[in-house]
């Protein structure tokens, strides 16, 4: 088949604050071809990447990235990364591309499964699906006591594994951050898993860091995730050597294989983090995932939006029996759950699993969108270049 | 002062075409504050930086630039390093930020060396000025013959350095390549510096680059160009241990320090070529120029553009007096010329200087780019997010 056409639908929550949490808005692709459509999703800032489908080419090596994908032919897993490195090469000088082309590249995958009746972890060439420990993803209260309350209502809904992010962590003094770890901790009970996600907040600074890894070898903590900013290798490097016992986890970052390539090969990291939104969908995602089980690293999702996402991130490791976390978004905002129709709800034991149904399993549900439905016009020189589509056509 | 508007003119050629000449568009950047407007240029899609400034926040860490921008305190370099460990943080899921950001950056500069009577040089605590060996930069001919003349051009036109790239290079076999280097040097003559660019037409083949090994030796190219994609830091180290005598340069793609450190660390390059209107802008480029004259590396200006974006490029290691080559846009676009009404003109014996005025040194001027202006408008649920300002305010 051929691609032929491809359609962004921004969405937002009626209030966007500044909290770290993704879920608050969302950008929707939409790939038709053969009497077909696939889903996907990119991760993030919709306009901009609305306006890296679209923009005016530059040069030879900085073309939009509608340019490469739209009126391809689409017939096989191979056709998709051809699609992605012809993107990657002609859209070089535009940083956004790979953002962008990430939820594309999801929504390829969505459609050739649809067209073919397979799910895409079996076009990945995995046999069989494992099912994944789900962690209930949050933020840290505001509170010690908040985010005990949190722990709890996570524990109550059954999660055995929890991570706590952002909020205040870093910002005050170690003593405070003891706090919030011990108030997890004790709202999670000592059987729990339980991760820290210090949301980049030390910046490079080693001896921050390290200042946090008593405590957070105290409550047990199985990771450190991102203590510093994504490129800061040698720090990464440096606070890995001093922690044996608390792993660090990182590469959510990554808009690329190399970049989560150098991070697990100079970060020192025990946990690859791979967002299939950022680092230009599913077929980069799933390299990484080869590349982290060859040298022993776990490789693990990273997803705080909507189960469209989630399904999208299950699929590059699906088939990897031993990497056995998954990111869950637990208190998402209403839009990104409004995005399907059907949810990947943890079973009894809080596990999920990518969908055993073609493409990525997932019913988007356009009808429920409207309320978040943001209105996009582009224009240059009074010709309009983009334009939000109708919901329903 | 207080930063109190900043605007961007997208300006465009009439034809775009798919050569590699980044000179084809241009994004004009004006901040005005204290009664004084400083301004620089972002690389590259105007459109795609535009929407990075002005996007709604997506959440916390995902907000547009501008929020880091306007409004705030300007009065020394220290501000303006404050500005931008903000952006890098506030925008740390916005890939596009770091570009938009860039000549934002410059701006900020150039207005600082206005209202303080200082050249943005001495600003970053250089002493002297020193000259550079300015190399005619430009495309490969699509034939032998073609370069051969375009060889013979630069040398008339009193150059002594040149610089061949993209083209038909890597698009066949090694002995075609071979002919398009013979024509090079034949042109230039014997004495002249030849330098090879292959604008990453590799990706992260080593052994197709070191098939041109032999010829890039024969014909004494100082250094060989982006032979592979910018991530591919392996590749690079791989194929500098083949290469004793043509040094490797890369750099140019670094859109933050770490990612020009890493190539500096793990790339095994000989030459780190910075540009400004990407890596963040000046203040990023001289921590790299300390950086690589620190480790034994020569820091090189990545400049394809306006004589603006050229001064930009100069700044950040007018003081180093080992770092002796300049890039230097032999045959821009009008467009690329138009942009300044003062140029810098290499000396009787080849050098260009960074202008010894206050801030870039550079005129801006407007009513010349009035045939390149294109209008943009962006709304977001009716609302106008950016329009064209009038070039002439």
């Amino acid at each position: 088949m051929k691609i032929e056409a491809v359609d962004f639908f921004y969405l937002a929550m009626p209030e966007i604050t500044d909290e770290a949490d993704g879920s608050q808005d969302a950008l929707l692709v939409r790939v038709a071809g053969g009497g077909e459509v696939g889903w996907g999703e990119c991760e993030a800032s919709p306009l901009v990447s609305i306006a890296a489908f679209i923009c005016p080419m530059s040069h030879g090596v900085c073309r939009p990235v509608g340019a490469a994908v739209l009126g391809q032919r689409l017939e096989s897993p191979a056709d998709i990364a051809r699609i992605a490195a012809q993107v990657a090469y002609d859209s070089m000088d535009l940083l956004q591309a790979p953002h962008t082309f990430s939820g594309v590249e999801m929504a390829l995958w969505d459609l050739l499964g649809k067209k073919t009746s397979e799910p895409v972890w079996r076009l990945l060439g995995y046999e069989r699906c494992f099912a994944k420990q789900a962690y209930a993803s949050q933020l840290f209260g505001d509170t010690p006591q908040q985010t005990l309350e949190r722990a709890r209502l996570a524990r109550a809904a059954g999660f055995v594994a929890v991570k706590f992010g952002w909020g205040p962590i870093g910002r005050a003094d170690p003593k405070s951050d003891r706090e919030q770890f011990l108030a997890a901790r004790e709202g999670l009970g000592r059987e729990a898993t339980l991760l820290i996600d210090a949301g980049q907040i030390w910046r490079d600074d080693v001896d921050a860091a390290a200042a946090r890894l008593p405590d957070l070898e105290s409550i047990q903590a199985l990771w450190l995730e991102e203590p510093f900013n994504a490129g800061a290798l040698s720090a990464y490097a440096a606070l890995a050597k001093r922690s044996p016992k608390v792993k660090l986890a990182a590469g959510e970052a990554a808009h690329n294989t190399a970049m989560a390539e150098h991070m697990m090969l100079y970060g020192g990291i025990g946990f690859v983090q791979i967002d299939t939104g950022r680092i230009g969908g599913i077929g980069p995602a799933k390299a990484i995932a080869d590349a982290a089980a060859a040298r022993g690293i776990t490789f693990v999702n990273h997803t705080f939006t909507s189960h469209l996402a989630l399904s999208a991130s299950l699929q590059p490791y699906a088939g990897l029996e031993g990497h056995r976390l998954c990111e869950y978004p637990f208190s998402p905002k209403t839009l990104a759950l409004a995005i399907t129709a059907n949810h990947l709800t943890p079973n009894p034991v809080g596990e999920v699993s990518a969908p055993d149904k073609p493409g990525l399993g997932m019913d988007v549900d356009l009808s429920r969108l409207k309320p978040y439905l943001q209105a996009v016009d582009i224009s240059v020189n009074g010709q309009s270049l983009y334009r939000t589509p109708d919901l329903i056509q």
